[in-house]
């Protein structure tokens, strides 16, 4: 057995109580064994002046978008999306996509994620990028059928179910996979009811948009007489092992059968205010026991992939959204950015115990906007940024040590992304 | 003449546009001399690959509050003054405003602040620490005279008319001053019609809390049977040389009297959000020519001072509020952050172009979360962090190379807060 021992850091435990202590790491199975005193091992990572935190889990992206970072700003979701974003995406190579994940993987890591969702096309590209980096991830192959002739649908659909049967636990276990319709109103109800029961005949969970926008509920209630989620679990589309993103115009009934279900949410309060799509009911949901996690979207309607953004934004809109400044409290999204997408994406992380996987992120507390040292869960949530993590691992490995990524070559990886997305700006004549 | 050129870099220009230069500064007189190429200086600052904007200015902010980060969270405003800040701030005495002054200021200027407004006691230490740090900065004494003795309330009233008259012009020009009532709630109508006159007679201006919550708008209309800043107006409190913090919870005909006398608003979007105290309609304020600024209130409410972090919130609840992912662009932003708090603070910086004061922040763009650079202006306002800036110069000296701080010793301020916030917290009893 190889030890690997987090020494000196002020240990955040399952309770939310931090504790000064060191954790020891079995690095073969990648698992906690022990938090204690003097606990030494193989190799040491420093975390003196630090809180040591369960690894964040961005339960919604695609990577990929990194490329279209700052590309289109400042516009409503549907003209941003058919006016920039998906005339740039058709232009986007196997490789772009590649060099896209890197670059959001890359960044995922030194903002101290060790785990997160994908949805994109050429998926098998960002799993690669998975397996060498050294993160866990969910991964998916998007699926869209609206504006298709039938075969192209079909085979869309049958690529999202391939790519999901094919890289199940690939990458030592690191890689599990979901059927992704990319949402209720751009696939077709007959495909959603010919390959819904097929994904699970194949033991795979399902994620996709969900009311995102008001212009992703009324379609439904107009074509079908009901609401979204009442839609999707007519279909089979709301199990517990299901995860939804957005969930911002969700009802009292909807937000019900979410409940019911187990199925979760992922929150993407950087995105929903950057297209003005609205606010999520958070607090109404967590209080109706709806199982939340949070999510940054794609890097072009946030514009970053920090989660600590994500959790500083969730606190604030949650406060602004139920008119409530008790509302979506530093605790509660300290438990949305860990264990929340940990559960919705069936990963068994997202706290520090033994046992438990070691996937963690160590932050630095010395410095002028982390001081002084009142509130160590305050600080994650309200002041803390993506530059402040100092190591990051996962499944007992170490991706970044001192801000420096082991996995991944940093400067060849920004040298290939601009190179890429200059590409595509020119080939779309932007 | 001793000259200092910062060489190499993307310089953002008045319009917007950024173009690759090198920028001249005179560092007797601290200002800009000429943007251009080849630009030798007898000191150099690298800035190559990162991007030269005008130092941010935050509008309204309160230092010694950085004691108190993460005190106490999550809670409404007046809950959260009147159980945990109200008792903790006083037991705040001249060397606890002193450290915590020492430390806002030290994260200010490590996050490309050169200029900021302050409100509060003990006044004289602030402006101490604004001598020696180097950034420019208008100083105030808060007063609150409700729930006070005449004679008290009255003593408050001269010591924030004897220090403005005092500091003005003080540390070579740098320190300005502003008679600041607290707000239109917590000090008495006979106090503000007796020292408003006393102001303008000394050439003051007037910086005050208005419109925050519902609760400082309420207790007006009752008692004078109009809205706050109506009844501002009529006691001289609305001149183009005063700015308002807040303005949250205003109405049509009180954007017009802001917008006809021209006095500026200082939008606080954190700490907006954090205490759910509303949103500010920007967007409205800005159609209807009013002129804003932004600011981070105090660490205790945000609970950080970055104006990049203000930025991305002021774009981002910009938009929700106004219903329309195209309200308050990057662009909108990047002049708020820089010009827009200049003007509301009667600097004349915010702009990079010869003869404008040399005060700008150099934020490097070789990081993951800033690539591609597809757009540098969106970048600043939606990616970029206080972690990013490289260096800070203000009236042509350089207060951080390389992010060491070269006017405060880092390690000595973040000691002195951090015992200083312990002790008061013992004090208090928490």
């Amino acid at each position: 057995m190889v030890t690997l021992s987090v020494t000196g850091g002020d240990v955040l435990l399952p309770d939310l109580t931090t504790t000064r202590a060191d954790v020891l790491i079995d690095r073969d199975s990648g698992t906690i064994l022990e938090i204690g005193s003097d606990l030494e091992g193989d190799e040491t990572l420093d975390a003196e002046g630090a809180l040591v935190t369960p690894g964040f889990v961005n339960g919604h992206c695609h990577t990929p978008m990194t490329l279209l970072r700052g590309f289109a700003d400042d516009k409503p979701l549907d003209h941003w999306l058919e006016e920039d974003i998906w005339p740039a995406e058709s232009e986007f190579t196997a490789a772009d996509v590649r060099a896209g994940a890197e670059l959001g993987v890359l960044e995922s890591i030194t903002s101290g994620v060790t785990g997160f969702a994908d949805m994109y096309f050429h998926a098998p590209e960002i799993a690669a990028v998975v397996d060498r980096a050294g993160v866990r991830a969910l991964l998916g192959h998007g699926i869209v059928t609206v504006g298709k002739a039938e075969e192209a649908a079909r085979a869309d659909a049958e690529e999202s179910l391939a790519f999901a049967r094919e890289y199940d636990g690939a990458a030592e276990g690191r890689i599990s996979t979901a059927f992704m319709p990319h949402s209720l109103v751009t696939v077709g109800a007959e495909y959603l009811e010919e390959f819904v029961p097929k994904a699970r005949a194949a033991g795979l969970p399902v994620h996709y948009h969900a009311n995102e926008t008001q212009n992703e509920v009324s379609p439904i209630v107009e074509n079908h007489g009901v609401r979204p989620l009442a839609y999707a679990a007519e279909r089979g589309l709301l199990e517990p092992e299901d995860f939804v993103a957005h969930g911002v115009h969700v009802d009292d009934r909807e937000i019900e059968l979410l409940s019911d279900a187990g199925t979760s949410v992922i929150h993407c309060p950087a995105s929903n205010m950057k297209l003005a799509s609205g606010m999520a009911p958070v607090q109404r949901m967590l209080e109706a026991g709806v199982s939340i996690g949070l999510g940054t979207d794609g890097a072009a309607s946030n514009n970053d992939l920090s989660m600590l953004d994500e959790a500083r934004d969730a606190a604030m809109l949650g406060k602004i959204a139920a008119d409530d400044a008790g509302a979506v409290s530093a605790e509660t999204v300290v438990e949305l950015l860990t264990r929340g997408g940990a559960r919705a994406l069936g990963f068994d992380a997202g706290r520090l115990e033994p046992g438990a996987p070691a996937d963690l992120a160590v932050i630095d507390l010395e410095k002028p906007h982390l001081t002084p040292s009142h509130d160590l869960v305050s600080h994650l949530v309200y002041a803390a940024t993506a530059a402040d993590v100092r190591h990051t691992v996962c499944d007992g490995r170490v991706l970044m040590r001192d801000r420096d990524v082991r996995t991944l070559d940093e400067s060849a990886v920004l040298d290939r992304a601009e190179t890429a997305a200059e590409e595509i700006a020119a080939r779309v004549g932007a």
